[in-house]
């Protein structure tokens, strides 16, 4: 085991509103031995994702919140380095809730192993990993997709919508893209298989008259990861038994555009005359369906049908800014740490 | 056949916000002969549902709007009195879409036999009718009720709320129910086994606040007959995986406390973290299960399980004021109208 210290960026206060890079601290401690039946890992890749927002909060979020001085939460890949557990030997790659960590130690409870001939290992925090199978799931389990309707994702070259808009097209469904962006926009389009991407740089009305006209027949399905201005100007063009899958809230997350928001009644009215189904999702439940979706998506990735796009971010020191652009939406696809070498990559 | 006239309700002008007397117009014309194929009634009951709110708007509603000149719509029990139709002969008793009229012909499209022996003939439009449906649909196939949990249901004492409510409590589940003034809620838990029932003539923090009291172990399933305070009460009081049925939403209807509802990002994100599913209801995309309602529900009502209460205007001419009292709270139980003399009522 190198003689290495263990590198962590900690919650340091609670953000109001927008978190800045003030809310985390780093921490430098020496690394130590792993314990009977655990192992040590060094983190590879670490994964930054919007949810980590509601974990800040002081109340309840879909999972416990990070307490003050507590290391931010995260999934990660590593490479076991050190090891008093039967199960894990070292130098295997696995993935796990390490958080924003140079190293951690584990007693393999929820952690997973890698194949890293199977694809890049990056993947396994993308494509084949969280986003996946969330839009996966999405999609098949909760809008009950079916060829020929009409589907809208917002976040269209985030992490998820990434994954959803391909997925959708395979299935024979009209794919109607929201992004930040001509360049995302056109991404979508040429590389994921959008029918239409629109960038919602525009006022609200706006872009509720793009999504009707880029929605003929209206809008079957929408996949919500973002809430604000995109929700409000698809509820209006939802058809009949139409499904919502809310899956984030970034837009409201920091507390903006929460005043102008559209009024309540309002949508309530559209779920009732609509008899819209809306459903909140979070990946965490849907768990046990993993080798299904892996059944599934895994060969469309070997064999190439599948595009995917990460942001690749050098080094833990940058995790914070990195996380702080989510809320800009400066990532495109997802959004990943390198916090050490990659084994599987030529060079390394 | 006698010769009397035909009186009926028509729409004169669309509301704005509340309905008036002055939207509604009576019209009197001499009865016709029923053509080939068709027959006559004269109405017995005429029901008055909060559905019929939403017909009178310009706009989109789940059901063809009524037309300005155009007979307002209902569910009716009546009595055929001339027949030029195969199948249904003077004498029979039937239920339909005849509307706010003393009499209608038909061609038999949507009616409904009914055996006076089985049952009181209002109960056609109230237990074993539309309300009768939409509880049992609601409970059993979209909330998914289970044993243990705690439902809640709005206007507790209405039309639908009645079957709910002892429908729930047949099914082991704690019940709660929201309705206004102390008479109704002491009904509620007297006649209808709610195990409590909350009188909503408060301030909506003491509202949310008497819920959560009511609740101890949150709340698995909201029945939403009336949006406004009581769901903006319910909301943070619901348990993960909870399951909100939007029904109706009469508090809102006539343009009332939409300015100062709970903001939609609140709303949304309880949905999110709490996997809350939304889902709009109306009772007509249901009607194939209604023999598989019939076969659970008319027992009960044969074999004096399920209690239940009506209120009764007398006279075609008070279906306009009775109809705005639906918005005012006055009636109690399902609101029918007395058109002509019931032939399975002694005396009559």
């Amino acid at each position: 085991m190198p003689a290495e210290t263990r590198k962590s960026w900690v919650l340091d206060s609670r953000p109001q509103g927008r978190p800045t890079l003030g809310n985390f601290r780093m921490e430098e401690q020496p690394l130590e031995e792993p314990g009977d039946g655990k192992f040590l890992v060094r983190t590879i890749w670490l994964s930054l994702d919007p949810y980590m927002r509601g974990r800040m909060n002081e109340g309840k979020s879909y999972a416990p919140r990070v307490e003050l001085g507590e290391v931010m939460t995260a999934e990660c890949v590593a490479e076991v380095i050190s090891s008093k557990h039967p199960d894990y030997k070292v130098g295997e790659i696995v993935s796990g809730q390490f958080g924003w960590t140079t190293h951690a130690i584990s007693d393999g409870e929820q952690v997973r192993r890698l194949d890293p001939e199977a694809a890049p290992l990056g993947s396994a925090l993308g494509i084949l990993g969280m986003p996946g199978i969330t839009a996966w799931t999405s999609l098949n389990v909760l809008a009950e997709a079916m060829q020929g309707e009409t589907i809208v994702v917002s976040a269209a070259t985030g992490a998820v919508g990434t994954v959803l808009g391909q997925l959708a097209k395979l299935k024979k469904l009209r794919v109607i893209g929201v992004a930040g962006g001509k360049e995302k926009c056109e991404w979508a389009v040429e590389n994921l298989g959008y029918d239409v991407c629109i960038d919602h740089h525009m006022a609200a009305d706006e872009l509720a008259e793009a999504i009707r006209a880029a929605a003929p027949n209206g809008v079957d399905i929408y996949h919500d990861n973002v809430g604000g201005k995109t929700l409000e100007s698809v509820v209006p063009a939802m058809n009949d038994h139409g499904r919502i899958v809310v899956c984030g809230v970034i837009a409201w997350y920091n507390g903006e555009g929460i005043a102008d928001a559209m009024p309540l009644p309002k949508v309530w009215s559209n779920i009732l005359v609509k008899r819209l189904k809306v459903q909140g999702m979070i990946v965490f439940d849907y768990f046990d369906r993993y080798s299904e979706f892996l059944e599934e998506v895994a060969p469309l990735v070997k064999f190439g049908q599948l595009s995917w796009r990460e942001t690749v971010v050098e080094g833990i020191e940058n995790a914070p800014n990195a996380f702080l652009g989510l809320f800009d939406g400066r990532n495109f696809g997802k959004l990943l740490v390198r916090v050490g070498p990659d084994p599987s990559e030529a060079g390394n």
